[in-house]
């Protein structure tokens, strides 16, 4: 999915990739796995790559292969490496927030990627100045590697266990030293973190499997909560680098960043996403002529709702393929123009129909209201806006940037008045409890914050303040 | 579609676009009509602006919106304007051949876009030659501009008509003066152009109606065949630029080139490949477990084909949406990876399972081997190749980058074979006789050449040859 | 000398560039003879490539380096070549008048570049058009290129014989065809044209002299008034293509735009700089403590007046040597820091002093006051601007960008107001008669029409009109 | 001065600029005091503006003008502001090593940049790193920014006191806060650092004077040896920091690196290069018939040869002002045409005769034998190279690139030795003496370590190691 396109949908912090694998072109496989994780992050990309010694590092902002060339590639010689990708805001945005960090402490020289946000950033880059450390960057990154380096004095897996006890969040991390790779996850699991194995021998982890089968690396597990994985010469060690606490997984991975290929601590996306569709066509038995989706996001969805309800599917909305980072938006003149550059609605399939329009989810509702009139000037008798998801209602701390609550549409107002403003006949949203039953006994593992504001892990009173000031 | 990185598929020869709107931003939105026809040419793109007076262009290698920026768009003023997408082939390509071309003759200035190919350009080329024309491209469009040249002392209009008689083969022309828009399209209409008209006053022509749908135009018809419609001051204009011949519509670009949401020539793109995938259904009706599409060219006739079989529908394949042109290919050591770069296969949805693979149609095979051994290293018990077009046998010279004959591999042995070489365990072509049954009594308005040899304008005896030497 | 950021100076056309060297990498060489040309044109490059049969092209906008790089020429193979530079003017530029034109006529395919200005271009044109021509573009070239194409029946060299008779004006050109190189120079020789012969074999054909000594080749000679040089594979031939006509070189190739390291018909263009500013301190014996050069242009001529005058030189002004073309123009708010960020006056040296500032001439006159006022803030007690060539009252249409005669400022006002406009203790020109006195007997050889108003050619009655308007 | 394309000099670490000016586009100012400066860096440049509050940081690979656009630097709002170039190296150079450095630390945010080399820097990151420190880069600024922070519990002034306790070597700083600039030079006052008044109010520190000229301020002092320059809304306030030591300020910049208009330490540059010819004309009273420089570099000292000896000077050697860092370099098959692409002789005035060719240094002697070889082609009879420093036979620590003592020529061969294998008649070095003749009563405030050995502050006794491996 293409989510630069569509602003009215929250942002993906990051996707992480490992990859040990001697005799093999570490920095070639990790391009092509980061490539398939794209979709977690359009602003920068970077690896880091070992040689035994060595470390040495590339990354800049734009897309993967807008970073990475042949000559880039080839000068990156070794046989492990780690990569990331960076997520896309509106605003501005930095090369000195690009990762991974490669940086040289005590106990030699360090290489880090990150992906999830921690709660408790503040006060640890205050405990951290308070006695000489420097920032350069406002990621939570950068506070990471500094923790590690205080603790490094006496071993790099002992600093690692020493900072997950002052890190509260998520953190899905791969580290890379001259000739290891670590792979951690928070006792939580709050974001993603898979890990495979190699035919020709080798380990690799990623934020998702679909990174896995892209490098040709079969699936062996997720990273478990609170779990160091150590993979070096000796092959893979795993450490329970913390007490696992209740298993968090964010559920918006599988409503709509994850790509749909990817098996995630345990359920395939797709799947899941099949089921959420068929649970709304249950909870809301909408009597219409056809099932439509807002494509990518909500077609597995809408096939699911269809399939529920015997109502005939229909890709009644064509979505432009080539609309990129550059397309230049329409000017005053050619406002109303609005949201039909980048999807067109068929008129021979849908005039003179009752249309059920299936989405993943509503953040802002700007989009949806765009696409509501343009169904109805196609001669569309009725629209029922159908959202495989619950309202959103909360802001997100571990690692989603959701809006603050002030712009959460489903957040100032009820239900009735979003429909209204939308102008759709109707509006439904996935209940919670339907959500969760999908994931049967395990429904209790996800964390839900952003629809019933039940933190797992305290968050800061104050609403996430603006961006931090540097840069 | 992206078709840029799927290169066992034919390719498009450009998309045309033409505007007469006075007060509007026309150079805007031939951009935003451009990028709506961005799937029919990749290679270059080009827009020429006449204000009255003055023509001005600007064009480049590149996508739409790597060829024009804010700078370049806001430099281009005036009320009419043509634009020109090209496509891209894996050899050279050269500026030269960017178009619109902006020329001076007698008559004054003239803009002219081009899609389609000439068969008797060489011929014609020659007689200008010998007459003191010179050549700077190696294109057909050139060849008519020169044509105009020669005829141009007596009116365009006039000038038009009488190149028309000597064009042989496929053209579908936007041409622009100071003041004047034209649109001209071949007597058998082989390549699309549709009219359409703005809300707020004025008149689009474009090769497919999704880009009068962008610009917020609505279609009024398609250019007839022999016509030539004239736009300027006083309205529209047309005349039967020459007798109508037999129709000959490129059914190619039902099966694959055009974007599933226009309305060509009487048929909706994705209603006709529905249709072929459940006529396909009907005359090959497999016993499998699932329907999958190659997507996105096979994504319409497998969901036909699986409501026509009742089969279930999956999307058994995911495409990685970021692969664009400055992908690097795999090196040697990561050979192995092939098409699972582009193409994922879920192996949940598939282990176990006999699968009927649903793709558009097959050219030289080298793909789709890759992709029938990809199932069945995921379990995929039987793979049921279904293609929702007969065989291409035949060379195409009016427009579509074919293969020479002896790279069509269903030109080069039986069907069983093909089989056995892909390694499928069966192999079903629709029949030409299915595929013209879905336009019913229309049902030879179409060329259909490529499968059958029956070229409606004489082609060249010797197999087209190698590119011509000019850059 | 980088001419782009001295606004105040003429624009030179071109440089054009030819070589036949089988076993050599002639694209290479060619690069190499460009850079040697850079000062002649910074708006566009070009380099067309034949190997016996094919022709091959590669150009742009920008300067050598920006584009060619390695890929580009590696791609260039063949053993004959030619290229060209364009000149840089303020205004709008475009890839279409880039050089050389590479085309298809009746005689095969051939190559083009030209350096000067045709007289009688529009009459040629509209004669061209008349019989069917189309023109892409507004320049000579093209015009120069039809008209060989339309006699191009019965051979290219009477083709090129015949074009001779119709040419008026200055041309120097370069033609290639698959394995013929023809250099070509109008009966006049307005624009420098020299010939050299490489060590290992083959020939070389160069605006200046000093592009043959960048690529190793030795100097052999001018060629001459009305010569067509052909070089191919019998070595080489010459035919005396027009009787020549009364010499007519352009002189402000030794004033201003040629290398000083070139020897141009028979003279060494630093000695004839040096020899300028001596007979100006013959002239105009001011009495002062300093000459100090604008630099680079007035350099030469500045020591060539403290030898003769015995007052010492010095370099009062420092040059920012990376001033380019993307260097952003100072805002309102710094407009005062002015010709300062470019030259920087070495207070040390002139604070007290009486100077004498020397520059080769004064075209517009605005950067000269400002200098004059910048070397008052240091101190100066006196500046007397003394300029080593006459009074430009005329403008050139043979191939120098001169503005037009109302922005001459010699032309619009007695010397005696542009001293006081400028703010110059003393304003000095150089005699017509002392600047031709240096040539000594061929001091009928050149070209003054800018100084005098004496044509050799007929030019048109209207003064040069606004661009062409296409593009 | 281009210094890129002579890679046999020596190359210079940075160029610093601050500027302090209310009211006025301090952005904008530090990109022209960049340009200014730009000389002494082409490798990256950065800017750092403060607002009273913010700051933002921009900076980037390539020349001023490459990584500053209009966007960039408009985006830069405040009125205070840092800048920095950095130089070029041949091999591997990195984004992560560009200043300033804009770092938060317990004081608040903070910018820096350094020009100059540390000698106990691997001593000082060992003591940050074990108590917690650490380093994305290999530069000497990272260790000063963390030293910074360690003591930043008490004030900013006290920090930058007790940091310069610590710090042994070559630097001169501009530090940057929300509201105060400050500019610190080290006891030694090895690298520039001069102080200037705008006319407007307000302050500028610079490198070199020639800053100061071009944005218009004027020149106050020097920065003292230890002392800090603080500017702020009170004005300016000169601290003490540490007790001057002997001065040892580089000679190198008198003899190379500073641009010739720069007053440094009260010493004309441009000045003392004349002296330097004229001293080694009185040292070395060759007979010939020429003085020639080798352009632009030893420019003035020939002028001063020529002027002391009464030789006549001629320009010799033309330079291509156009080589930039895009030139392709000549491949093997072109290898012959060697330094001719960059400097061309002029034959007319070399040939037959006895010439002395003035440079200012050698250091690897590379170029300087195909100099030689070039002159003899053109027909001199004698070639004499009078080098205006004496021979370089020890690295420097404090700042400059000159190679390791095995690659400088001086320091492996005998004089005479040197002059056989460069094939000159004859080779002459300035003495020490006479250089320092030169700067009179002031003769011992100079840093002569890479002629002498005699190093001002200890340096680490191993050569100066490979480059460090980070990046």
């Amino acid at each position: 999915m293409n989510h630069q396109w569509l602003p009215d949908k929250p942002g993906e912090e990051c996707g992480v990739f490992g990859i040990y694998a001697p005799g093999r072109d570490v920095a070639r496989l990790t391009y092509y796995g980061l490539y398939a994780l794209q979709h977690r992050g359009q602003e920068s990309a970077g690896i880091a790559v070992a040689d035994g010694k060595r470390l040495q590092l590339h990354k800049g902002m734009g897309l993967v292969p807008e970073v990475f060339h042949h000559r880039e590639l080839s000068e990156l010689q070794g046989h492990l490496a780690i990569g990331h990708v960076r997520y896309s805001t509106t605003g501005a945005s930095s090369p000195i927030n690009a990762q991974p960090l490669v940086f040289r402490y005590a106990g030699g020289m360090l290489g880090l990627a990150h992906n999830g946000n921690l709660t408790n950033i503040t006060e640890l880059r205050a405990r951290l100045t308070a006695t000489g450390s420097v920032f350069q960057s406002s990621t939570d990154s950068e506070v990471i590697v500094n923790l590690i380096a205080r603790y490094g004095q006496t071993g790099l897996v002992d600093a690692v266990m020493k900072c997950m006890i002052d890190l509260k969040g998520a953190y899905s991390l791969v580290i890379l030293t001259g000739d290891r790779l670590l792979a951690v996850r928070d006792p939580h699991a709050f974001r993603p973190l898979c890990l495979g194995i190699l035919d020709r021998g080798g380990y690799v982890v990623a934020s998702e499997s679909c990174a896995l089968d892209t490098v040709g690396a079969r699936r062996l597990r997720d990273v478990a909560p609170g779990e160091i994985v150590i993979i070096d010469e000796s092959g893979l060690t795993s450490l329970q680098g913390m007490l696992p606490r209740r298993r968090a997984h964010c559920i918006f991975e599988y409503i709509y960043f994850a790509r749909a290929d990817s098996l995630m601590d345990g359920f395939n996306v797709n799947r899941v996403r099949r089921e959420m569709g068929r649970q709304l066509a249950r909870e809301y038995p909408v009597e219409a002529d056809l099932v439509i989706p807002v494509p990518d996001s909500g077609t597995a969805a809408a096939r699911g709702y269809a399939e529920e309800s015997g109502i005939p599917f229909e890709e009644g909305l064509m979505k432009n393929r080539y609309i990129g980072r550059t397309f230049i938006q329409p000017s005053q003149d050619l406002r109303d123009l609005g949201v039909r550059l980048k999807l067109n609605p068929i008129r021979e399939v849908l005039a003179g129909k009752r249309v059920i329009m299936v989405d993943d989810s509503l953040v802002r509702g700007t989009t949806s209201s765009k696409l509501v009139a343009m169904l109805r000037d196609c001669g569309v008798k009725e629209v029922h806006l159908c959202l495989s998801s619950p309202p959103v209602v909360h802001s997100c701390y571990y690692g989603i940037d959701t809006s603050n609550e002030e712009e959460l549409i489903a957040a100032q107002m009820p239900l009735d008045e979003v429909r209204r403003l939308i102008n759709a006949d109707g509006l439904h949203y996935l209940s919670i409890e339907g959500m969760l039953d999908i994931f049967g006994e395990r429904r209790n593992d996800f964390c839900t914050a952003c629809f019933t504001g039940d933190y797992p892990v305290p968050v800061p009173q104050p609403p996430k303040a603006g961006k931090f000031s540097l840069e």
